[in-house]
């Protein structure tokens, strides 16, 4: 059996499973959130979030993305984990494996993760570089956790389920590389925009905690993927009405003149949203969506359509 | 200009020139030392340790190497940077870009892992997983700093050099790989042993700081370019006494038979011993050796020898 056979999930699966991480200074351990959830001293009161993710050349980094891009997205996916509990990042560290790339390229890299950091009240403060044929970079980052901290598991049945911002414009933008369509350069530049300069959603996720917000997740897999990783870590339904889902009415119609539907936009990753549940509808922030609600049947509804669980893996 | 015309080095002081990392919170910041130190809260007195190595299966991870020690190995040299500042490492995060290995195999990288964190009182809580061409595996740690940092910068002239546990042996190992070597089988045992498995110093760090130790480094990239980077931090120079180094009698062997000097054994890197520096006799750890001492004058001698400031560069 290799990982192509079990795939993605089922590889994240047997990892966890081996790990010994049970100990009351850990709240949310490996495969649980968006980010782990610790108490760094018995002492101390406040908790911490900690992260990482990776992106490489040939999965997460089109050619035709700017080196500038490359550095702002390693530390915007990081920060995305934070902005999903409601929390604040403090500083990361960056780990580089390149290929003999030009002394601009590499500056280009730096800036874009420190004005990244920096935007986000922010600090990079170390990491590791070594030579390598294709371009890996993985960042990983340490924040505050809120009081309430938005939680996958926290969605209970019955809640309103919200989206920030739009959605639509970086899976636009990914089929637009692999196929040709055809979109008009100002849509096309928006599209781009959401993919290659994902906004981490901090303030927004700060705001949604101080809320009293349920659960989060950042859909940086997709919309339905991660409402699916909330069902599973949640024990809830998912009703998703498809009419309210917010998406920019020029990404939608370039989407519908190339015969992509809406489900299958939503199916790419890239839109670093934040899905979260709230119970009170006064209470949800003004620059967010409702989208629909939480259930007690353990399914995912994408108007009608029940959603097949597996979705997408990147290893199958 | 390239990465290979600017070196590693070069490249490091490109990027952390380019970081905006000047706050009072950040005590240590990119490249300064083998460990971030840092301060999570304005209000909190702790400080916390934070720091990320990349391995890459080209550069540091032999075919010969077992699954199991590569996931040891990702720890254990996350670990050693914290055990060079004296800390207590907590949690570690990993990120796994691999080819499609078997089911076994990403068991074992886990299994490693694990024991390594366990081992040494931390706890896996998170991480990545990518699909790609070769395996490259990083891991960040967050620990807790002592009262007594054992930072880089923290050398004065007219101390003791010190360095833990004995050296040579993954030098040994590294130069069988790429070369046909007579070694007996038990001596190539041990070299392979402390080349796959290294032991991170963390309790050894701790009783330095305890001491009233001065500056530290961990000597992953060999002895010799560690005193450097020492010599760098600290504007002190460094006095070798090459009869002095701890080396194991097998090992000395085995290299002497092979026409390979000692200089030769610790220009390779991946002995994860402690290089420090303490300015009382008397309360240097009994598991380690004087090997010389620190000078006005910057420069590094190993014994007469005035050593190259360039040494080992993996881009050049």
């Amino acid at each position: 059996m290799n990982l192509s056979d079990i795939g993605e999930r089922g590889a994240i699966e047997e990892i966890t499973g081996l790990l010994d991480s049970n100990h009351p200074d850990i709240i949310a351990g490996p495969g649980e959130d968006d980010c782990a959830v610790l108490k760094l001293d018995g002492d101390l009161e406040g908790k911490i979030l900690f992260a990482s993710d990776m992106l490489t050349r040939s999965r997460h980094l089109p050619q035709e993305m700017p080196y500038s891009d490359i550095g702002w997205s390693a530390v915007a996916v990081n920060l995305s984990d934070i902005a999903s509990m409601g929390g604040t990042p403090r500083f990361l560290t960056t780990s580089l494996a390149t290929p003999d790339i030009t002394q601009q390229e590499l500056r280009d890299i730096s800036i874009g993760m420190n004005r990244c950091a920096r935007e986000h009240n922010a600090f990079m403060v170390g990491g590791d570089l070594c030579k390598h044929s294709e371009l890996v970079i993985n960042c990983s980052v340490v924040g505050l956790a809120p009081k309430n901290i938005l939680m996958r598991k926290n969605a209970k049945p019955n809640e309103y389920l919200c989206v920030t911002g739009e959605l639509g414009g970086a899976g636009l933008a990914a089929k637009s590389i692999t196929k040709n369509l055809e979109i008009p350069r100002h849509t096309k530049k928006k599209a781009f925009e959401k993919l290659f300069r994902p906004q981490p959603k901090i303030k927004i996720g700060q705001e949604i905690s101080r809320q009293g917000g349920g659960a989060a997740i950042d859909i940086s897999d997709g919309l339905l993927i991660s409402a699916q990783q909330l069902l599973n870590a949640s024990e809830v339904g998912i009703q998703i009405h498809t009419d309210r889902i917010p998406v920019d009415r020029d990404i939608k119609n370039a989407a519908g003149k190339n015969s992509i539907t809406l489900k299958q936009l939503l199916e790419v990753g890239g839109d670093y949203e934040i899905l979260f549940t709230i119970d009170d509808k006064d209470k949800i922030p003004s620059s967010s969506t409702v989208i629909g609600k939480t259930l007690q049947r353990k399914v995912v509804m994408f108007g009608d359509e029940v959603l097949d669980p597996g979705g997408y893996d990147h290893f199958k």
